[in-house]
Order: structure tokens, then C-alpha cells, then sequence
């Protein structure tokens, strides 16, 4: 088979991709080692920047998310016995969309699927071929045969742990990481949500989030050990534990349930560069990780999107490879920023061993003048808002 | 002798302190161990918020000030080759005031042998005594005789090293520090100074600040290594390596000559809580130290005198305790944010070392995406800006 494009994988940025290249007319397939329920199967984030929301209209396929989303205009940040609501449309006139990850998937499985858009799932041993030359391809084998895909580039969409980035010779990337000493015990429940709105605890206990999916369906974590295993905590004793870490009228509104998914995830931030290797572009997770807090995983994965959709629609409307050539200087501008943020949110708000040299709990008392100075400065809010609801897309 | 309020040192903020007092009529000594020009000679800070420049006004002292400082709408940030204007006064509505530590120093001296002020130089052997009790005393030693001074309060505004400190249990008091893996070369030379405004550069060969005292004389820092002597950096060595830590066109205007004092200093950021022990405050950097950057240290002492001259007037005048029992709080709140400003502004300009478990210079790309993502944001920047003006005043 031959297409212009092969995306090696069927998450959100793979998906997104496609969508946008299939709008566009240009040829791709997408090639995913999973099945389609596996990949929706997988619970991650849902909190949409306005790009992503615009990216999903653009594609005429926001009709089930503006229908069921939340709009969220603030959240809220627990400190000292209270909740402080940030007041996102207020300080910047965007809003962010709560709508899960799995709901965009689906969505644009849905729509792959009514296009006809070339899609296999359950490839096994995906490989790409080529890229550093002129005829990159990619092998997969399915149902006992192999097939080869000829294209012009191939995307790697595939996550962290995919065959795309492992593909790219050591020489030639750059890898930059951060391993957080925490990591977050999420609980998924059906219960209605603490607040309308996400609150983001700073707690001496260590940090807990309240977040949901829908207004029935809530997500909650809360900073926990690495050395912490799924089986020690029970329901109960995670409801315990989140309840200790809110404020009193947090805590009063909480509605325990039992859980429909209990995991652990450590916290890392990641960064490969360049993000263009030949004909083979990363995107996404294949490319870089943030810790969750600031929910900018699955936003990051929409703005590598659109800078690849935009540089290969130009190349192929115009035989212009300025934007292909552009690609990963402009993603890996906003990955940074992004990766700057999430990391300077999630050291606002977790406890931290103490570091090295220091003398007493500085960085303890450091962490809270910064959130008293936060809250009192305008200033301050807006940097965090305008972070929080995305920073925009240079073209 | 017997007086009202006796301080311990001739500082900026002793002498603030002194001036405070003297103008509501509280009785007050100061008694400070070294002599008048060895303060003097003491080469600090020169950078004024406005708070401090509006205290030297309301003692009716700022007219020098006026005449030789200089007022400062912006300062610049060097990176990557060029360097940026923050517009201090159109982000903030503020200014800053360059004029030397040195120089607010002489005017307070100048003004309390004018008003005949008890002041005693040279003062050796100070103790403190009976402060957790109702009759505090100093004691102390000139021309071979032994003085004691007994007062209601004391003001201990004798610095790190000073006494003050030290002479509070250990059990009543908490001490935070962190000590910065670099230090400060820095010089002070007769030359114009290479931009009418400082000039903050990062650069991959380390920071650099381009600071003056006067339209002729400069005031140049360059960070160094923790294991540098200052013997082994010739004046030439010195003006080569600024040079190349500039933008070209800075360094096209660096004018050079010989050094006038030449010395290096490490960076530290230090908190003692409370700041109140019974019948002794402590004031500045007796209390506590902040790097460099971001000229904090001298703009703080005034804060803590504004918050004790506050306590102590309204204790004479109004025989309430509220301000004096608020102090410690009022100036910690205020001085926490300034540690929080300073070591963030220190972390954002030198080079680190690469933190323990990160792989890749992760922290020296997120600097990097600090400064990009500062330096295109009304929010960030107007934040940096109004903590470099100064945060008000709480009461």
C-alpha cells in the first residue's frame, strides 16, 4: 500500500492527525499495535484548552462535546483550611472544556470510521523503515501476514513507550528528563463531583485533586508515595485520606462510591529534541511527558498537531517544506513553556522531601510565599490563567 | 542611662530605625561596635524601591537622594545576544532609585549628629540582656569603662553576625537557609556604566549585572566559582569576562579601568522566625538574607523598620500592644516573599550546576523556557516588575 502519510498510532494525537490530514485531502492511514476498546480503554486526562476545543469545531466534530462537556471559567486552589477560586475567564476570556480523554477518542474513532478513513488496529510488530532517506515505509504484521505502507513521512504518534522515537538512532536525539519523588494515586468514581469546578489542594498531607468527567462521574488523586502499591489502599482508606486533605466545606461536600479504577502513576517530565528526524516527525507523547498537574499532556499532543498539519497541508497545497521545516522548532517552543509550567505548578503544589544543603524547610516556606503572593497578586494569577487555559499557538 | 528604645548597630536599618523614632519623639540609642567609617566603607546595595525612597522623604532626608540618585524606569535583561527592557514604570506604575547603601547610610548619620541623636561608635563588647523579661539592658564597653543601657525595647539591628541573633535560645528559634553553589565577583570602578540602566544578562558562561552608583562610577558582578579567590582575578581578567557574558552592543559600550574595590561574596538565602523574643526585634539582615539579586536586602530592612516603627509609635503614642505584637508577622509575610522573589530571580539568571537524578540539562532548558515565556507575557513580566518595585506595605 501507499499513502502520504503513515501515523503510527491511534490516541488522540494520531487521531487528531488524521482528521486533520483526511479534512485536508491528503492521504494517511493510522497503524495501531491495539485494539479501538483497548485504546479507549485507557483513563487519562480531561481538561481541553481553547485550541483543543477549536481544533475538534474546526473538524466539525464538537457537537457531543459542547453537549456534554463542562465549561469550566476558574477552578479553585485549597490552602490552609479554604479554597481560593482562580477565575480563568475573568483573567484571560478563555475557558477550558472538561471532557475526558476518552470522549475525544471516540469521537474521532467515530468519525474515522463514517469517512472510511484507512485504520488498522491490532498491528503487531509495528516497525518504520527509511525515514533518514527519500522511501520511508512501515511494516506491520496482522493476521499472520505482513504488510508494508510506502509513504512520504511518517508521524510518530505512538507514546512514550512506542517504536517511533526508539527508532531514531541514540547519536541523533536529545533526551532531557525529571523524575518527581511522588506519585499520584487516582480514584474513578460515580459519584457527583466536590465542586462544580476542579480544586487543586495544597496540603501538608501532600496535594489532592478533585476533578471529575461529567457532573456524576468524578476523578481524584491524591500525592502519594512511589513506594505505594494500588493493593494497600483501599476505598475507604483513600476516601480518608482525600477527605484529610481538603477544606472543611470541600471535604462536607465529598460523596464517596466505590471506585471504578484504582491506579498509581509516577510523575516525570520529558523532553525529546528535536521532535523531526528526516521524514519521521514525533508527536506527542512520543515526544514529551508532563507531569499531570496543569492537565497538559493530551493539549500538548493538539498543538504538535497543528503545527505538523499546518507544515504538511502547506507542503503538499503549496510544495512549500517551510512549516515541515519549522515544525519542531515551534512545537518544541510551546512543549517547554508548557513543560516549564507544569513542573513550576507541580512544585507549588506537592510536599517535597528537603532538598540537599538546605537548612530547615526552606523550600516548604519558599512553596508558601509563593502561594500567599499568588493570591494577592493579579499579576501572578493572570501568569498561572493564561498557562492554565493555554498559551497560543504561534501560527 | 535609660531611654525608651536602645538599637543595636549603625546599618540602614538601625539608623532608619533611629530616624523613625527620633521624628515621633521616642527616646532611642543606637550603639554600634564599629566606627562610623568603617559603616561607611561597607560596599552594599544600591537599588531603592520606592517604599524606602518614600521613608527617607517622610524623615525629611531625601533631598540628596533626590539631586544624585537615579531614577530608574526599567532595567534590562540580557539573553541570547541582546538584551530586553522590563518597563518597570509602565507595567507598574513605579520606579526604582539607584543611589548607594552608602549614601542613604551618610544622610541618616549626617542627620543624627544634626539632631544631636545619642549615637555611640566603637562600642565594644555588646551584650543584651533581660529581654524575656520587663527590663531589658544593653551593655557595653568604651575607652575601658562599662556602660549599661536600660530600656523597654531593643532593636537588634546588628546584622547576620551580630549579637542579636545569637543571643536567643536555641530553642526559640527556627533557622531556614540555602546556600547557593556559586558567588559574585564583583567590582567597583570609576568608569560610566555601560547602560544608563542595569543590565541583568543571562549567559552561558554565567550571569552578569551591569549596576552603577553614579553616571561615573559602576558597579559590575559576574557569577563565580564558590572556589575562586578574588587574587586570582586580575582587573583585566575581570573586565575580559564581563565582556563576554554581554550582548555585543553592551559590550561595545563598556568603558574599563581600575578597580576600586574588587571582592567576592557567596549567595545565601537565610530566614530566623519568629522575628520578636519578648522585648528584642530583630530587624534586617539580622533576621534574615537574601542573594543579591533582585537588590532585596537594604529594601527589606525598611520594611521591617516601616512595620516596628509602626508597633513602637503606636505603643507610645497609644498605649496598644497590637503592632508591636503584629510585627514578627507583618514583616515575615513580607519578608518570605522577597526570599521567594530573590531566589527565583537568582534561579531564573545563573548557571547550575545539573540537579541531582535529572538527566539531560533539564532545569537549563526549563530556565530557558522561562525567560522565552517571560519575555513575551504582559503577566509574567508585570509580575517580575512589581516584585522588583517592591510588594506595599500591609499596614
Amino acid at each position: 500500500m501507499r499513502v502520504q502519510v503513515a501515523i503510527i498510532g491511534a490516541g488522540p494525537s494520531g487521531l487528531l492527525l488524521g482528521a486533520k490530514l483526511h479534512q485536508a485531502g491528503i492521504d494517511a492511514i493510522v497503524i495501531e499495535q491495539r485494539s479501538a476498546d483497548y485504546v479507549l480503554g485507557r483513563i487519562r486526562a480531561g481538561v481541553l484548552e481553547q485550541g483543543c476545543v477549536d481544533m475538534m469545531d474546526s473538524l466539525g466534530l464538537g457537537a457531543r462535546m459542547h453537549a456534554e462537556g463542562l465549561v469550566h471559567g476558574g477552578f479553585n486552589l485549597g490552602y490552609r483550611n479554604t479554597h481560593h477560586r482562580i477565575d480563568l475567564h475573568a483573567l484571560t476570556g478563555n475557558n477550558v472544556m472538561v471532557y475526558g480523554q476518552t470522549e475525544v477518542t471516540r469521537d474521532l474513532m467515530d468519525a474515522r470510521a463514517a469517512w472510511g478513513a484507512k485504520t488498522v488496529y491490532e498491528a503487531e510488530n509495528v516497525r518504520i523503515h527509511g525515514f533518514d532517506g527519500n522511501t520511508p515505509s512501515v511494516t506491520y504484521t496482522k493476521d499472520g501476514k505482513t504488510h508494508e505502507v510506502q509513504c512520504d513521512y511518517i508521524a510518530g504518534c505512538d507514546g512514550f513507550h512506542g517504536v517511533s522515537r526508539a527508532s531514531v538512532p541514540a547519536q541523533s536525539i536529545q533526551h532531557y528528563e525529571r523524575v518527581y519523588p511522588f506519585g499520584w494515586l487516582g480514584v474513578l468514581a460515580d459519584v457527583p463531583p466536590v465542586a462544580h469546578e476542579l480544586i487543586y489542594s495544597n496540603h501538608e498531607r501532600g496535594f489532592a485533586l478533585c476533578s471529575m468527567r461529567s457532573k456524576t462521574r468524578s476523578r481524584y488523586y491524591i500525592q502519594c508515595s512511589l513506594d505505594d502499591k494500588v493493593e494497600q489502599w483501599s476505598d475507604q482508606a483513600f476516601w480518608d485520606e482525600l477527605r484529610k486533605r481538603l477544606d472543611p466545606e470541600a471535604a462536607a461536600s465529598m460523596v464517596t462510591g466505590p471506585s471504578i479504577e484504582k491506579s498509581i502513576a509516577p510523575l516525570r517530565s520529558f523532553v525529546a529534541e528535536p521532535m523531526r528526524f528526516g521524514r519521521l516527525f514525533l508527536v506527542g507523547d512520543a515526544a514529551h511527558i508532563v507531569p499531570p498537574t496543569g492537565a497538559k499532556g493530551l493539549n500538548l499532543a493538539a498543538s504538535d498537531v497543528h503545527y505538523l498539519a499546518h507544515g504538511l497541508i502547506e507542503h503538499y497545497q503549496e510544495k512549500s517544506v517551510a512549516g515541515l521545516d519549522a515544525y519542531s522548532g515551534r512545537a518544541l517552543r510551546r512543549v517547554w513553556k508548557a513543560v516549564r509550567f507544569s513542573w513550576w505548578f507541580t512544585a507549588l503544589m506537592h510536599k517535597f522531601p528537603a532538598a540537599a544543603g538546605d537548612t530547615g524547610a526552606i523550600s516548604q516556606k519558599i512553596q508558601e510565599a509563593e502561594i500567599d503572593y499568588l493570591l494577592g497578586s493579579q499579576a501572578a494569577m493572570t501568569s498561572l490563567a493564561e498557562n492554565y487555559v493555554g498559551l497560543p499557538y504561534e501560527v
